[in-house]
């Protein structure tokens, strides 16, 4: 199978790669080649006048099924937040609600650009078959909280997961282990959890250092900062580890995360909906610490369109900083693709666009008077375009949505089965 | 004529109003009749299932020829993008340049629900044109600027201005004065100004506080902040003032401002993306001040996108308040609309949906992925709407947009011209 993107202006995001006007070949799942009017008969020929070409964006961090519950607790207070509405509700989701949930989040992330993400959930085999079936690229982990019990049964469930879906999928899935979070991991299990990631080479993701509320319960329980807990448990001498958040991290803890394998997904949307606070994410940058993009689950951040994400995380750190300056357009651009893809360890993959990479790639309709005069596209990228403007979705090689209809989900199906789902699952809280 | 919209979840933005599905009956230019089931015969009957019908979106703060320069500007340190951008290619426009400029910037508002604006800038003639062809309603001022020479021209075209246009185009075009900012308008032009404005009844459109390096100014100058500097020239005494920004307020100039008519445009976005700071909207708010929402030029915002302000609104103040429950959904969309019709002094024609208010409606179609389910609209509205989900856009009874395509503007002319205007101006800088 061939395709063909004709005659469209291409962002490699290659750094200091400049855009160029060409096209672009793919053949199975790969870019094949990349040039200046390429004479090949392809089976289906995509043509790119007036669209940006780019890599697929991708979502560091979700909650994939929590769209079942997105607008259902905004603007409220976070314990009451979690405790009085998203819990309750959680509590009443079965199997099929995730799946169903994680592929509305799918449907969303497919529609706004977003061809890969990292998820943290239950029922984790929902989730993977779902993405088997869409197409989309995931990095999947099961979530694993120690406080009430040891964690038995779901550590088997994260073995599980690992041992029947990394690799699958054409390769497309890959798989985490991912215990939550400093304040729910004791030293102990959390030591089986590195231990095991070690021996497996399975990577870790892990929340940290979101709130205001763990920061106490850390110094309260442990003397220590979450970073430190986490350094000294030995995380980081052994694992590839993607962070979540790290909104409250110390000049000590950036630095004691210094020259760490993985780095942090930057959630600004989630962070300033929930008043956590703003990540330091112009320091950790500095320190040469990666960070991508994420939009947490959508029952925060109630979007997962990365477009915003990139918007916000510039906005906070120009303010932070009191410069407008940082953070420009090619370099949040960048967060959301291949700082993205270092996080998920599939960098050789995907997040750039090179001949022999994996083809996941979007096209981005500039022909709208929102778009228009075109001065310097990475600037109407970063702030101007939203999710709609996508127009073409390829993951893998493969076509998830042309001119905006999708092609492997029934979106008139998912939005019935969402809707009487969505209304069962509160009508219990 | 009559349209007749049907089967639509009517949100009316009145103060304590919950959504209700309903029937919208528009004679002329107003609302004549909202209930359930309406049978009356129509001209046009448009059906609303599944979609959301509210008020238009009012943009406070414009400058809407500045969208030939969006992209052209961003990332860079507010003096240089000013002085070695913004006003050199500023230099370059033509009215005819103006003209399409404001076109541009009208597009995409009625692209993205706006259905009125307030306009401060030059050639203020050639934007009039515009907007009674177009068929927006707004509000516009032409700038006043007295550092260089006594203003005598400028004040001359602002007075032609108001005397041609105030009240003309049906009634939607109205008019201001604007003194541009404290630091560009010594004393006495000012108050020259102001006393016009009083014996006119013509409201006043001025910047304020929008930078740290206009508080250093000010306190050089006249050793006062710019709000008791213009409180001092007998200002808020005199008329109705709309300001816009107020990022640098003290407590102290917040008392001064108890009171006002008229009130704050607050542009996140633009003063995120400068690096200005955070306005203090939520203590202006709690001492009775009217704070509307509004883009700024989209030289500095590169978007004009009312709904991306109305996120970036609840995000700061929850932010700046350590407080998730602030600014909650019902909140920032009123900002949105009818805090934006006070400002515009257009509050008894606009800013809800009642009956015999003139039918300024925006239709937003929430079938769509990520705006299911639906557990809370409002919410949804604020933090998952993007201005590519309006789908209608009606301003004074006449539709502007009808299923995404513009009624009253020819797009693909429209973009041919700015992208050749756009070209000159910048070859010139």
């Amino acid at each position: 199978m061939k395709t063909l993107i004709k005659d469209v202006t291409i962002l490699t995001m290659v750094p200091d790669a400049t855009p160029f006007q060409g096209d672009i070949l793919i053949e199975g799942s790969r870019i094949k080649q990349i040039g200046d009017q390429i004479q090949e008969s392809a089976d289906e020929v995509l043509y790119g006048n007036g669209m940006v070409a780019m890599p697929g964006l991708i979502n560091a961090h979700q909650h994939s099924p929590m769209s079942l519950l997105k607008g259902f607790s905004d603007d409220l207070k976070l314990m009451e937040w979690l405790e009085k509405k998203m819990l309750p509700a959680e509590a009443q989701m079965t199997p099929e609600d995730i799946y169903w949930g994680a592929k509305l989040s799918m449907a969303e992330m497919i529609k706004s650009g977003t061809t890969a993400f990292a998820d943290m959930y239950i029922h984790m085999s929902e989730i993977a078959s779902a993405v088997k079936e869409v197409g989309m690229r995931a990095s999947l982990t099961r979530g694993l909280v120690f406080m009430e019990d040891d964690g038995g049964k779901r550590l088997a469930e994260a073995m599980d997961l690992i041992e029947k879906w990394h690799g699958t999928a054409d390769g497309r899935i890959t798989t985490m282990f991912g215990p939550h979070a400093p304040y729910t991991c004791p030293p102990d299990p959390l030591k089986e959890v590195i231990q095991l990631a070690e021996n497996m080479a399975i990577p870790i993701h892990i929340h940290l250092a979101e709130t205001r509320e763990e920061m106490a319960k850390m110094a309260e329980r442990y003397h220590q900062t979450p970073t430190a807990y986490l350094v000294n448990q030995g995380l980081f001498d052994a694992c590839h580890v993607l962070l979540a958040h790290g909104v409250h991290v110390t000049q000590r803890d950036m630095e004691l995360l210094q020259g760490m394998r993985g780095g942090v997904s930057h959630n600004p949307v989630s962070n300033l909906k929930l008043a956590c606070g703003i990540a330091p994410v112009f320091e950790m940058m500095n320190l040469g610490i990666t960070v991508g993009l994420g939009t947490d689950g959508s029952g925060s951040a109630t979007t997962l369109d990365m477009f915003e994400e990139i918007k916000a995380a510039t906005w906070l750190q120009k303010l932070n900083q009191n410069d407008p300056s940082v953070l420009p357009a090619d370099q949040t651009l960048r967060m959301a693709t291949l700082e993205g893809a270092k996080l998920l360890r599939i960098e050789h993959q995907v997040g750039t666009l090179e001949v022999g990479k994996q083809a996941d790639i979007i096209l981005i309709d500039m022909n709208k008077p929102h778009l228009q005069p075109i001065h310097h596209i990475e600037a109407l990228l970063a702030y101007s375009v939203n999710g709609a403007d996508v127009h073409t979705t390829i993951v893998n090689g493969k076509i998830l949505m042309r001119n905006r209809v999708l092609v492997t989900i029934d979106e008139e199906e998912l939005i019935e089965q969402v809707k009487t789902r969505a209304k069962r699952i509160v009508a219990g809280v």
